[in-house]
């Protein structure tokens, strides 16, 4: 468990710190030969729920980086809502973590770069609740190349 | 686990049969106090996974009757893909239910009654797997009414 106060810096830097964690996670399941998407789950500046793509290990579909984490902190904060939470996810949502996002009702939602494929956005921007705040682009390149680096791997 | 050989029934009588088992984990998540809805998956004939709504009990938001259901035939089956199966859930699935069926390429998902506010087809309908039919109607009226009753003692 890590702890920052950030209280003198801006949610940009924030945000890139708290990606980079995200990050951390996303080369776990690339080490893992799994694709490479990695969550973290940040309440009070605090984070409290890890979580990296574990599709192939657990042979189960559920196993998102996302959906671990929203187990992991609802579990930490000892409620399922996650109002004054932030997932922080290296890849776009799809439609499964964007509909489970809807039910946490969780406040902000930043992911590094879009899923032009099966990202939620391509069904519907709705997915996601009404009160949740999405930013997108934090870290892009960074989170795109671990991805276009694993599958240039994979066709070879 | 129950085993049932329907070469001679019509789907409808076999649909029927699984459905019912369905509401038997329905009633199971009345009985704990959660919203009642209730999954079984079926593969050549036979209940391969069960599941129920423990979105209370286990204070988490993805323990939704559908995704409990999924893992577990994944598990039984010793791979993700549900290709052959066929999901039996009381109430449409929800966006992040019907999300998760995508990834599993599920065969068919018969449902009894539609959820006019939750059900994935309020976004659209083009979020289950291209590969999977759709069944709706299925005791149609013993799903929804387990929900009415539940919702009617919720407001007293």
């Amino acid at each position: 468990m890590k702890y920052i106060n950030f209280e003198d810096t801006s949610d940009t830097v924030s945000d890139e710190f708290f990606m980079k964690e995200a990050l951390r996670e996303a080369q776990k399941a690339f080490d893992a030969d799994e694709v490479p998407i990695g969550a973290v789950i940040v309440h009070d500046g605090k984070i409290i729920a890890r979580g990296h793509n574990l599709t192939e290990t657990l042979n189960d579909v559920t196993a998102h980086a996302e959906m671990q984490a929203f187990t992991a902190a609802a579990n930490y904060i000892g409620g399922k809502y996650l109002k004054d939470c932030t997932l922080y996810v290296t890849i776009e949502p799809c439609v499964m973590c964007a509909g489970a996002s809807y039910w946490s009702q969780i406040k902000r939602i930043v992911f590094g770069a879009r899923d032009e494929k099966r990202g939620y956005a391509t069904i519907s921007k709705d997915i996601v609740h009404p009160k949740t705040t999405v930013v997108s682009g934090i870290m892009e390149e960074t989170c795109r190349e671990l991805m276009q680096r694993f599958f240039q791997l994979k066709r070879r």
